[in-house]
């Protein structure tokens, strides 16, 4: 595992984004975005995505050269079209519209259609919260899940975030998909040969399993809380492209294997204005959480989003662990 | 099981709360909720819960003759407090309010504090897609389940409302709770000698089962998602209780073992106006789910809440299906 600055990480995916032809100010951004999930220790949705990013740049499925542009305007609602720019700068620029709604109504919702991938979820209710707003974003994705009572996969791996900003910056955060787990988990412990710790899909005896190669077998992944997690999914794509009037999941799936052209939905409030008891609440909370009887004696129980801050001091300190390999992939790029 | 007619179900509540000291007004508009919950098969949420309602109005919990006041107002969003009164009048209160709000601004959000329990939350998100409107809503409850890595019950099994208007009225929505399972469908499996259909919660010897029985002597109950759950729960909590300025899951737990004084969001979003494409999307996204490849050839998937429309049609034909203790138990109040 080798460690990467911060700062090095930036300016060779800055360079790379730029040599493949997107405009300078929308690299920055893009890596930035990317260079902070990686701190942050999301690897698999910064730095080790690059390379996917810079494969969809080459079959042009990003056109980086785009901005979002507005559809209409309905006050603290905002319809945006992503024009198929970048997927991370997009969301950000739509998530900080949101915000600037919210300033002015206490509430501000934007729905994006025709965007991109937008990495990882919690960047943009890291930023609400940044901006003292709590922050509501999900996106749709490409068919990649069943629906509850089906075998073939035509439900979202819809990611859920929801983040509440505290002063010191260590929000609390939910960012998580409605699959149980992801298709890189469970490809990461059957090379581990590890059991999932909990039953993750069904085995092609159509039973729910543990066992990450069955899973691979079937692809028939669970999500959370088995029909819970699937009505969830339809409803963040149903609202999300009936929103936007972009592509359900369905859609995107029509287009082809890779994902693109997708919908998401940025919420911002204005909490720091309307909850002048925001922090002592949120801390209250926290503290209620972490003075629960322990499963395990020596574990304390973490709050949402807590495991980052944990990593991201190390990342800081010790610079950005990467795969020896994915690192020699990105400097290839 | 008795057959009872909605017309006399709602005179005979309506009745019954104005004899406990309910103004007329609210009185008829809790017994409507309360039938209409019934009429879609939730009965827990409608006539099965109305003795708790009544013992609550006697216990004080409930002020019935208040009604919602504003706090403050921003725009789009808006701070309501309940001030202890009629859980379900309140929420329809409230919904109604955001709606209005939507009307103006696109999306409306309201923030309600000091309210009571809200029977079925779908009731809320289906009044908002009767609007035309997307409905999204929570309620923190009381503590009732353990964060993950604890074993004490300090987190709520606070349901989501996700919801989105059909012309038919047969809107597809989304109402579960971030437990697996409910306090009451796990002891109906042990009455009934049956196992759950999925884990449901710990053993004495802290593993997962799908003994009702084993679950009872723990009340550890697992969230959906195992670690996901845990988390939605918390920041569902976190953003109601900060937004309105009220009491959190754990404060509502320092009020004793009765539920009362919440903190619930409601949100309405205009999507008649939004989206001229709804219909069309929405029933593209139905009819691809539809399409699954099924893993019972004769069971036909669901859309979220259509079982709700199977048991209303029933039930306007021969009456709503009630428990003949609970309806003589009714009768008694």
């Amino acid at each position: 595992m080798l460690r990467i600055q911060p700062d090095e990480m930036r300016s060779v995916m800055t360079e790379k984004l730029v040599a493949h032809g997107v405009p300078t100010d929308i690299a920055a951004d893009c890596a930035a975005l990317l260079v902070e999930n990686s701190l942050d220790g999301i690897v698999s949705h910064g730095v080790n995505r690059f390379p996917r990013l810079i494969s969809y740049l080459e079959k042009d499925y990003i056109h980086a050269d785009r901005k979002p542009s507005l559809v209409q305007s309905y006050g603290a609602f905002e319809k945006w079209d992503g024009n198929l720019g970048m997927g991370n700068t997009n969301a950000k620029y739509c998530m900080d519209r949101a915000i600037e709604l919210a300033r002015q109504y206490g509430i501000g919702c934007v729905a994006l259609r025709n965007t991109n991938h937008w990495m990882r979820g919690g960047a943009y209710g890291l930023q609400a919260a940044n901006a003292g707003c709590i922050g509501i974003c999900w996106t749709n994705t490409q068919p990649n899940m069943p629906a509850w009572g089906g075998k073939d996969r035509r439900i979202g791996n819809n990611p859920l975030i929801m983040c509440v900003p505290r002063k010191d910056g260590k929000h609390v955060m939910m960012d998580g998909a409605m699959a149980m787990f992801s298709y890189g988990a469970i490809e990461k412990a059957r090379l581990e040969g590890k059991m999932l710790p909990v039953e993750g899909g069904f085995d092609t005896k159509g039973n729910v399993t543990k066992d990450p190669a069955e899973i691979e077998k079937t692809w028939r992944v669970l999500p959370i809380g088995y029909w819970k997690g699937s009505c969830i999914s339809i409803m963040m794509d149903m609202i999300a492209s009936t929103l936007a009037e972009g592509n359900p999941v369905c859609g995107v799936g029509a287009l082809g294997d890779d994902e693109y052209a997708l919908c998401q939905i940025m919420i911002a409030i204005d909490a720091e204005r309307i909850s002048p008891s925001m922090e002592e609440n949120v801390n209250r909370i926290i503290a209620d959480i972490k003075g629960s009887e322990r499963v395990n004696p020596d574990q304390e129980l973490l709050y949402p989003n807590e495991l980052s801050y944990i990593a991201r001091e190390d990342s800081e300190k010790n610079g950005i662990p990467v795969n020896e390999s994915v690192w020699e992939q990105v400097l290839a790029l």
